[in-house]
């Protein structure tokens, strides 16, 4: 499993409709938050391995209605 | 009271239009600046205590006409 | 309960054992994982209700041994 | 009357100590806040008509004990 | 006299058309450059002492056809 | 020789179309990788000595079909 | 094999010191060019697959001599 | 000739004497201003044709007593 950060940026007063969005039709999302700073939400996301990130949030996450813009962080490991 | 600070980059050419706007229309809105940097305006904002700031900023700030873009600062405390 | 992101830089070469430090000695800490970009750790806390968070990052998060630097994310709300 | 905000990064752990300094020790300091984000501070200066930006950032917030980045953002015009 | 730089981001392809445009059109520009890195020109101006810098930025520099993003930088002082 | 690198925002869902396009249509570009971040693609180029590089980003990299954003990264010296 | 590049910032004065390091001494590490902007190196590595690109990054990289700070991007995929 | 942009990010409190000693002891420098934002100093340099920019900047303008960050913009063409 990999596990993604997606920061996103939606058009302007769509941001909880983009939130709704990216909960109910991306399988691979688990969380989503808004928040304070340069973008509006931050989504969490596992992907399957060997899976291809770019291409996963080019078509799943860019794709969702209101998206803007997106920056995509890769978790390496988790600690616990 | 929750104070929270909105950095703005309006559409091009109409930055003091927005901060018209922002000081005439918004209740929340208690001081806006032009200011130098990447965006076009400061906009200090005093929110109930409770308020989901996440929702202000969509509904109100990000739907002034002319916004382009905003960064949310949230303030934790005031020193006196 | 508020939700926290805070990204940390930690010394060169330190990364893994600030996180394991913060999720061993932390209590607010739920999540630690090392990511790609600029900072080396994303980490998730919850905050009481009226908790100051500047102070939380500040005393807590900052004075970890081998933290550098910190970047918040305040989190409004959780969509599900 | 020249109004300039100071964003500051404190060395760790020190943001309210720098805080409560400011305030207490720089005339033309007029608030100061603990943000979220990248920086710690947020402080709004008003400084004299021809007074050297540059030289008052230098002299004044930079030689704050604990004080360890700024950033500083002109206002041109306040709106009301 | 007031010294500032004006970083210029312009509408795809439209580079150096804006760059034209500005020296030819704008009496402030004293230098135009295009530079590598996010912004594709660097635009020097003087202006009276006293001008609303905000004012030139939004009403002279935004509004030049293919202009996209500005960020601006006052200076504060020339040494020689 | 003169190598530069362009990382590129596509517009939303396209990444993979403008790499595509980078690779057969612009003779200068010799690798193309999608990528984590704020930036959709990392672009190598070799450029003629003397060649204009302002020039040839805003020629034949801004102006591929569904290109959005770049930033330029300029090699001065490759280290073998 | 999975890609990776890392941006370097050195310490001042020791851009090329690193850079040569890196070269001899760290087997991943593939090319090495000194860049405008922000930082002062990129370096691309190839990592076997599985690897922790994180402790990658904090035992190998950060740990060269000289090493101030770094902003990794992981590479997706290649077009060609 | 080749131009280029340094921004300078001095040790706290000596941005004014890095900007002396920019003018009186690197031949290559024509300007240096005193700037907001992020950086202290915005310094102009002409550098010969051929020489090797990351040389420059790493040798010269870090090596400068009270430097402690720079990013450096490549111009490629000026309009006048």
């Amino acid at each position: 499993m990999q596990t993604i950060f997606v920061m996103v940026k939606s058009e302007l007063g769509r941001a909880y409709e983009v939130a709704d969005a990216a909960v109910q039709s991306v399988d691979q999302v688990s969380e989503v938050h808004s928040i304070s700073g340069q973008y509006d939400l931050l989504i969490k996301c596992y992907l399957a391995d060997g899976a291809d990130i770019g291409h996963f949030v080019t078509e799943k996450i860019q794709r969702l209605p209101g998206v803007r813009d997106t920056f995509t962080l890769i978790a390496f490991k988790a600690f616990s």
